[in-house]
């Protein structure tokens, strides 16, 4: 048992804080674990009951005969850390801390929370919470909550396979209420509150070692920890998080800082996106998503194909194919030649296929059609979308449906446009089949989706090195920093430091003669407007441009200019350090990102492909593939430069921001045009 | 009665085909009415039978004792024309047709279907359907219908106030099946099939005149007729339609051809928008907003304030609010100091209020605050969120909502997270308390913001104008239609035809000494690209000019040069005709439409205001407010422009394609740089 496990393992449970009297939040945990039949030792512990509930109880934790695995304190609370205390004393290893009183109230609370973390780091205690509604672990009955779900007069109560964990107890704790309604089976449910020690994320990372798991769905306040992210997405099983709190005050404002563009709920969802990890943005979603990972059939494409006994219902599933970015098979010829064997005329063979309600009195109609779909190797996913059928319709309809799923291996969701009233078993039928089921097309569809965005195979980009490298500091002129992105392998223009007039007449003819000249003076942000930068210069202007730029107080760049015809398209390029790590922002540049914000992000390292996957993601990509007349560019040069700029800064210290700006991209190769760095902060030895 | 509203008010139903055989489809009519308690006669029409079920039964519809309010045609599709007739010959007003077998199998049926209309159109008859599953009135309990919802064990049966309508009877039914297990109640529901005479939305705007009703949902295949949907919008009653086929093959490629940006499906976004009718994307959302349509109260803004129990639950319900466009009110300084001193220290009185689960001691904390926010002149809208909650607490909870709402007249709706089986009377409660519900705050503000969008105080365009005014015809020129154009008020450049190279060097003095050239050759669509335009000719260059430009073989015309300094922002304008009528079409030129398709569509004529909501609806908006450092240009001129070219265009017979491309707005005024007119096919006399 590990520290945490003892969540849903613990073979004792101390309750500090127990108490008998009827409706106190005390006593809800010994009510449960009594009344759901908990096997292993219930252990009150309450100074002035010498038995609670017909269960002995303790004066204090250390007076109760040990082990204890897990102690569920329910104190108020100033008398918390003396509970904590008294864990410590008592071996306990894991503490969940249900009080109020702490972070979530001030300041006062806030001191309070650390004073516990802080003995309870030194006594080997973990905590969750404080703040929080409890956990459950349902196999082993571990009912270490207050939550009134447990309570209801009837609360269906069999194992399942899927994991909930919640930052929000009463959010958690009402999205399992709202799962068993709707016939999924959470098989354990943890709220962690504010997170004062374990982390949701922790408890999620854990979960997903216990095998039974199928399927882990998370809701989130903090922002996540990228280190134990890359754990969760490693383990395999399939994640979805819900993490509120994607409107930000300002910060999107136009800017041609790339860190400015990056808000942190961009960077997560480049993070999650990276991971292979589904993130929804309401409950409702997070259920529909957890009903497919239930099952663990996986598609091994995005393709679909909808059968369908009614032409509305077809018609909608395949307008949500496309809505939620998966494809609508067009079927292997020999398909379409069996199914017009199969479908009645009045039917449809293309896909949607609607087999009509002609199966409702012929029931080998979906038999023979299924055979051919999961057949066809341009099927990856079935949706079958039924509208109101009754009871025996329906039976018929989960039998060829489960029979075609066993044979084919392909995952098949359905959609069931109509009231369980009209097929009380239906519900049943189809979960015992493996079947998820879903009330409209639409649903259905964005199911798949999720299910398709964690099966999609992808290589899971490395974690990051540690940031012992030094990077460049603070006074990096530009210059020294294009030297370091030659040496990593990005072109650069060709050029050098013009130290007099007569060298500068010289440097722009070993350029080809006609240069750029540039003022290279630290601190000096804004070149351009300071007229810091001369284009076209000849070997017969170069000595008075120098001079001017040089009387700016710096050195003089001279560069070959680049693209005099103004052919390529111009990117900004940037990487700037996050929480979760360092981000890379790329986009088209001009109107693309001061206007419209057309820029995409990914947490560096990249994987393989996702240079490319970024730009091919922007609105704009099209402008790189040669729209309104112009010539194509070397996006494949643009993508490797992103990748080469990745490798370049990972192993900085955090901190900085790059912005490579512009960069062109020419119809063949891409050349940084102008480097900058900042930083946010005094530049720190380590990360 | 109407014709139409037989559906839900005969007093006498003939069922032709007819049967007492166990599980027949004849049968189902006649069990529902007499299951149901249908008050009026029922007429089974069978020529093997003299009874049926107890109820005497005719050989004829025309043997039936008359009058015969509404027949239901059950009998195979050839035999359809025969009952026609017989229904003709006993002056049945409405008949039902729910046989299959007609224009959705293809030409013969298609064929068929046009000859039982020719019949019934000569004959006084209307038709529903045919190939419809029949409709439903719940307060007369007129089942006209052999759906098998109506034969499942325990149906609800109460009628309700809301009307659905779906050419699909499957979706339809199923649908309504849906809304009664979620507790909603139809009064209406009516499937029209093939829409082969009546259609779908000509039921609802019969429907939309029916004082009970509160609240219209369709689900429509075909491309509603715009007539039949501005009277639906002038009824005043909140519409919402779901409108299948959202996919478009193709269609969607760079064009800078206004016609061809302009897909059906966003013509149709702009005509109901345009008409406050609420869009819906699936049949969750459509009975989400069924929900809201039942309650009588209107919002008289988009403010919303989010009061909750759990914090969690209030950060979804910001972040919902932002992604459904409506706005988080920052509440009156009174109100927070008010809040202040009703909710606990570790709760929240910014927006989202959290009165935290403290209220589950202290009630009077909802009383308490929802005064304050009933009061609160920034509310339109109030949200109140909870999560798990047992049946007492939510008693308590609706017991101050509904107070609340019955107080303030404000619209509250509900989100509560947590199942039935915790508090079972919720719903009931909820319901009679007119506070729609839902398991999730994302569910709850998109019903808010699709109650916000018929509540909308709009004025309704004018209906168009029958196309009697002759447009110009395809050979009409550039200076002719610029001509128009200035005849109606908008700005174009100053200029003339040049008769000869002496009359150029004239026309180029006349229009300020620098001009443009252009040559005026009817059929030359490319002229720019056939060398037909030279800007930044002076009196000395104009011979020249105008010999080679009239060398093309038509006219030249001299043109003053418009902002010659580059400033302002071109726009792109145009105007097509489409099925729904003329679509008014506008973006930013270059990449905004060419790549991004950044375009607004508005249908022709336009109510006041819409101008300006195009152009700051578009992506690139921020662009003609001056980004980038440029100046702001003149957008009310240019909102004005779209007006009078849409007053201008809307009396042209339909089958034109205008196009003015392109505009420029400059920081003062909207100049119309070049015109032309196009035709899809050749010009009809009539629209």
């Amino acid at each position: 048992m590990s520290d945490i496990s003892a969540l849903w393992e613990a073979e004792s449970i101390a309750v500090i804080g127990a108490s008998e009297r009827p409706g106190a939040l005390g006593r809800k945990p010994l009510d449960y674990l009594l009344r759901y039949g908990y096997k292993g030792r219930i252990l009150p512990v309450n100074p002035r009951s010498p038995e609670i509930l017909g269960v002995p109880a303790y004066p204090s934790v250390k007076d109760a005969p040990g082990p204890v695995d897990l102690a569920l304190i329910m104190v108020s609370a100033e008398r918390v850390p003396g509970a904590v205390d008294d864990c410590v004393a008592a071996g306990v290893k894991l503490a969940v801390i249900a009080s109020s009183g702490f972070a979530e109230t001030g300041e006062e609370g806030a001191r309070l929370q650390e004073e516990i973390v802080a003995k309870a780091r030194a006594g080997g205690l973990r905590i969750i919470g404080p703040n929080c509604i409890g956990a459950v672990g349902y196999e082993n009955r571990v009912l270490a909550t207050f939550s009134p779900l447990f309570g209801a007069e009837s609360v269906p109560f069999e194992p399942g396979t899927l994991a909930f964990v919640s930052q929000s107890g009463a959010l958690g704790f009402g999205a399992a209420s709202l799962a068993l309604e709707r016939g999924l089976r959470p098989g354990w449910v943890v709220s962690t509150g504010n997170d004062a020690d374990v982390t949701a994320l922790e408890v999620l990372r854990e979960l997903a070692t216990v095998p039974e798991v199928t399927g882990l769905l998370g809701y989130l306040e903090d922002t996540p920890d990228i280190g134990t992210l890359r754990e969760l997405a490693g383990s395999g099983k399939p994640v979805a998080l819900l993490k509120s709190g994607r409107t930000e005050a300002g910060g999107r404002a136009a800017a041609s800082h790339t860190g400015a563009l990056a808000t942190d709920d961009r960077v997560l969802d480049a993070a999650l996106r990276g991971l292979g990890i589904v993130r929804v943005d309401d409950i409702d979603e997070l259920l529909d998503v957890a009903r497919v990972f239930e099952s663990e059939r996986r598609p091994t494409g995005n393709r679909v194909a909808v059968v369908t006994t009614s032409g509305g219902s077809g018609i909608l599933a395949a307008d949500a194919v496309e809505a939620h970015g998966l494809e609508l098979s067009s079927l292997e010829p020999r398909s379409k030649e069996a199914l017009a064997e199969i479908v009645p005329a009045f039917g449809a063979i293309d896909n949607p296929v609607d087999i009509t309600a002609t199966v409702l009195s012929d029931p080998s109609l979906f038999d023979r059609s299924l055979d051919v779909l999961i057949a066809d190797d341009t099927v990856d996913i079935i949706v079958a979308a039924f509208c109101v059928m009754a009871g025996p319709d329906v039976e018929k309809a989960v039998n060829a449906l489960s029979r075609a799923a066993e044979k084919g291996g392909k995952p098949i969701l359905v959609a069931r446009t109509g009231a369980d009233f009209l097929a009380p078993d239906a519900p049943r039928d189809l979960r015992e089949a493996g079947l998820p089921e879903y009330p409209t097309p639409a649903r259905a569809l964005r199911a798949a989706a999720a299910l398709w965005e964690v099966s999609r195979p992808r290589t899971l980009p490395d974690a990051p090195r540690p940031g012992t490298v030094p990077g460049p500091g603070a006074e990096a002129t530009e210059p020294e920093l294009k030297r370091l992105l030659a040496e990593a392998g990005i072109a650069v223009p060709k050029g050098r430091i013009a130290e007099s007039a007569e060298d500068a007449v010289r440097a722009v003819t070993e350029v080809g003669g006609t240069a750029v000249l540039k003022a290279v003076v630290p601190g000096l942000l804004h070149k351009t407007e300071a007229g810091g930068v001369e284009i076209g210069v000849t070997a017969d202007t170069a000595p008075e441009v120098h001079a001017r730029l040089a009387a700016l107080g710096g050195q003089v760049l001279v560069e070959e200019l680049i693209d005099g015809k103004g052919e390529g398209v111009e990117l900004i390029v940037g990487v700037h350090t996050t929480d979760l790590g360092p981000v890379l922002t790329a986009g088209l540049g001009g109107i693309f990102t001061e206007v419209l914000d057309d820029v995409g992000h990914r947490l560096l390292p990249l994987a393989p492909g996702e240079g490319a996957a970024l730009l091919g993601g922007l609105r704009g990509a099209r402008i790189l593939g040669g729209a309104r007349g112009r010539a194509a560019v070397d996006i494949e040069a643009a993508a490797e430069l992103l990748h080469k700029v990745g490798e370049l800064v990972q192993d900085w210290p955090a901190g900085f921001a790059l912005d490579l700006n512009p960069v062109r991209v020419l119809p063949t190769g891409a050349v940084v045009l102008d480097a900058a760095l900042g930083f946010e902060a005094p530049q720190e030895a380590g990360r």
